[in-house]
């Protein structure tokens, strides 16, 4: 339990979309001996669905999760009625890959309102009638808590505990929860609310490094081993809850990772995988 | 208690920093008829202390907290205690200055540390220490809870539920906190835990606005009214409790407030206030 699963690193495609098109990021995966794969819908749009899921099965690699849904707030009802639609599609998206979740980035704050505890009652009800379709479906959800600092234009589930909370609400079934060590190593309850997450919840495991300074609020992600987050500690955690799925390196990095030789990437996530998660 | 009142406008000289000096400062809250200010520390150093305290009185402005102590974490038990004198002698420039508070921003990860937690503990140590001379000395001390975002390089402490539980751990005899809105308006469980802190632990309030985009995690804060915070329902939620202290305008912001004429600034300050606190 010392060292990582080498055979459980997943890319998300995010990591490497500046250089590569969907399909080379899959044959660069299955080149270097990777067996995950986490893709964006713009992606798996611009390659075809069908032909996506052809190339990624050829290589027989996991889809990890599918990025993203959510985005449940609107000022209108029309609004949220036109999200809802879309995600029904992004779930359907999910099935024919047979990935292993749907994440969630749930949305902030709608237009120009200022009130986060109304835009956290619209994710909630969101989220209540995509798990009816989902749930049949045979899709999971998995919640994904943003940082604090995407609260207002991105996500308006911030912790692990607000996340289980929405748990407990809307039941189990088909729902849990994406940790992503960037979005919640500073709090200070979360290897209480992982436990509380337990094997059921946990659908997925994202990995990077949280850089001081950080000189971009979104693009500015860290590789893992150069930044302050203890990843070893955390993949401990959920590993320690039974959760056996794949770590998935998921990088924005405007500065650095997006500008290097794509090869260069993933023999590097290979190393920091083995060295720091 | 719709509008608030007027007279509890301050000034965090930060606002201000580029543009004037602290004795400039203290003449221009006066010339605008605010009668409120939170001076930093370095500002009233290139003062001097006893100047600063004669001009701050001259003008019989209230000094709303003194900015700051804290930065208790450190690599060995010597820059520990450094850091504890340090914060001592903050403690005595706040008492010539007859502050309100002395304002703690608590540090965070000492050197290249990767354990929160154990940084968490040394914050908890260190406070423990100070008290034990800020206590006798009549100096309250003011934990401020920081945005997440600076859980790495300036404060572990980011969330008034950690920080009411330092209360609760360190006895509530001279210690509370200070509710700044830039950090603390994304927490779920905001209201709350202003609920839980109580008049008592209620010991400053800060005000200024999240701007989206945010294009500088440091010094892209903004002016009340710009951004997505709900000013005013917090200000009204701490005046429920009883919270009858000033509110204190604290905006880093490099590529507009600090740009402008700075009576201009204060007369959007007071405009602002009015408008939107």
């Amino acid at each position: 339990m010392n060292e990582p699963d080498g055979q459980l690193l997943s890319i998300n495609t995010a990591t490497l979309r500046r250089q590569w098109r969907l399909d080379q990021i899959i044959d660069g995966c299955a080149r270097h001996g990777i067996h995950g794969i986490s893709p964006w819908r713009d992606q798996v749009q611009a390659l075809g669905l069908n032909e996506a899921g052809r190339r990624i099965r050829s290589h027989q690699l996991k889809v990890t999760g599918y990025c993203r849904g959510g985005m449940f707030p609107g000022n209108t009802a029309e609004e949220r009625r036109l999200a809802l639609d879309d995600n029904r599609r992004a779930v359907d998206e999910a099935l024919e890959l047979n990935a292993s979740c749907l994440v969630l980035v749930v949305g902030g704050l709608p237009g120009s309102s200022k009130d986060l505890p109304g835009a956290r009652l619209q994710v909630m009800d969101g989220l209540a009638e995509l798990l009816e379709y989902a749930r049949p479906a045979g899709m999971p959800l998995a919640i994904e808590p943003l940082h604090p600092m995407y609260a207002a234009d991105r996500a308006c589930v911030n912790t692990l505990e607000q996340a289980n909370d929405l748990c407990d609400e809307l039941g189990d079934e088909g729902l849990g929860l994406a940790v992503d060590v960037y979005h919640t190593w500073w709090d200070p309850k979360l290897f209480g609310q992982i436990e509380r997450a337990g094997k059921k919840r946990l659908l997925a495991f994202h990995i990077c490094d949280w850089l001081v300074p950080t000189r971009d609020i979104l693009e500015d992600r860290g590789m893992m081993g150069d930044g302050v987050i203890d990843i070893r500690r955390m993949r401990r955690a959920v590993e320690a809850q039974g959760y056996r799925g794949f770590h998935e390196v998921e990088i924005f990095s405007e500065k650095n990772w997006w500008r290097r030789d794509p090869d260069e990437v993933l023999e590097t996530c290979k190393e920091r995988h083995r060295r720091h998660c």
